[in-house]
């Protein structure tokens, strides 16, 4: 059975999360239900890690492992355009390679990046209402480009976790916390790890939010993340700020280029025209 | 009475176009309900001009006349506020500002900018694809550029305007015309110029997408600009690929700094927090 793997994007507004729950959509019951369409034989899709109902995904990555057709080549390419045509238009299947049956898109994976975005202005943007996180009073961006940088590196990440939650390890490797500043009052804020417990990144968003707001200083990160304690960090910030951006693997699997510019485009002869 | 001009963002996805129409949501119709539900009198509001369904706006301008109340300042900043409380969320008043009554949102306007939105790559975009045109076969786009400096000046647009409609005159000046290439597949096709005829930035879109596909030459711009032959130019593109960018209007009028970050935000106090 050959071994696929998947580049997804989705936009969670409509979606109660990436894993299987009775009773909603969710990323990977609507994936299963493609590709058994498609592939008429029940699959079970396996994804990088899950995301929360509301969360967006621009670089989520699945394996399947696609029944036998006892055709000699499978078309990649014509099975994703096949799968979008199943799929509803909130979830895109950007980019499909075969895989040997060493990868797994969850156990595999070394690193995942998330962008968690803020809109900092008075009144609401009809674009930007669904990705963005509207904050009203005056952000101070220094500050919160401050308390970002002092995530880097290892630590204990208890105190950014939500409570009642997997007992998976608090401690994770930080490799990229940075806020950046766009234009029209758009801040992004990147971060990077080899892993990240339930809810760490929004809390992280809604902890920076404090110290932008002045209720907290940029230093009551390293306090929180010392003393372990839920209390210490700021609120859980709104899902709809946050994208997981890109899920990372060894080299030598050679998954996805980022510049889906560079993937094949449909080819025309002169008659299509 | 004072007169108020507005700045407007609007998602054309729910809308059937900017100005009044019997029976459909307009962005005119909006804005009058609100104002009416919120100043107790029937307004009419003028924008700078019209956008077909579907087309969305960054930065329309509108004014109105509102009827005096009696009190001695009007409080602008809360008016927005309660004026985007009253109005759905795919249309938002990003600022107002007081106006004298020479100013007029449409015949003082001196030029308009527009941008049309193109996606090329193999499968659709989940975040992108009520803003962009998504093109799936590759485009050429040195010769789309070369193609669009090819409307910079003072021409006859007669082949760019979609028969049947208004008698205003052809000849517009265009001042910027520029194709942009972002990361992943993103083109943004930026156009300025004093006025624009009926569907002309969709049919140059339509025009530069044939371009870019081969189908015609950078130099059938010219063509088509000289003969005045509707039959010259390529199809109208879709509307959602197109926002109307911003709009100007005489210095003396100071309308609308263009960067939201540098507009009033909430001002709280401890107690707030």
């Amino acid at each position: 059975m050959p071994r696929l793997a998947f580049l997804i994007e989705y936009h969670g507004k409509k979606i109660s999360g990436s894993q299987f729950q009775l009773g909603v959509r969710t990323v990977q019951a609507e994936l299963e239900a493609a590709c058994k369409t498609l592939g008429r034989k029940e699959m079970r899709v396996h994804l990088s890690g899950r995301t929360d109902a509301g969360v967006h995904a621009s670089g989520q990555v699945g394996h399947v492992d696609w029944p036998d057709t006892g055709e000699k080549d499978l078309d990649l390419w014509r099975m994703a355009w096949a799968l979008n045509g199943i799929l509803k238009s909130d979830i895109s299947i950007v980019d499909m390679q075969l895989v040997d049956e060493t990868f797994h898109a969850r156990y595999r994976a070394t690193s995942r990046e998330y962008v968690y975005r803020f809109l900092n202005r008075a009144q609401r943007s009809v674009f930007l209402k669904d990705t963005h996180y509207l904050v009203h009073y005056p952000l101070d961006v220094e500050a919160m480009q401050d308390g970002a940088s002092r995530l880097l590196g290892r630590h204990d990440f208890s105190s950014f976790r939500s409570t009642g939650t997997s007992q998976s390890s608090p401690i994770c490797t930080v490799t990229r916390s940075e806020l950046l500043q766009l234009g029209d009052g758009r801040l992004e804020f990147w971060i990077a790890a080899d892993h990240f417990v339930y809810n760490m990144v929004r809390i992280i968003a809604g902890t920076l939010t404090e110290i932008g707001l002045g209720k907290r200083t940029p230093d009551s990160v390293e306090n929180a993340l010392e003393k372990s304690d839920r209390d210490l960090a700021g609120p859980t910030a709104p899902p709809w700020g946050l994208t997981l951006y890109s899920v990372s693997y060894p080299q030598n699997y050679n998954l996805f280029e980022r510049d889906p510019s560079q993937r094949r485009l449909k080819e025309f002869s002169r008659e299509d025209l």
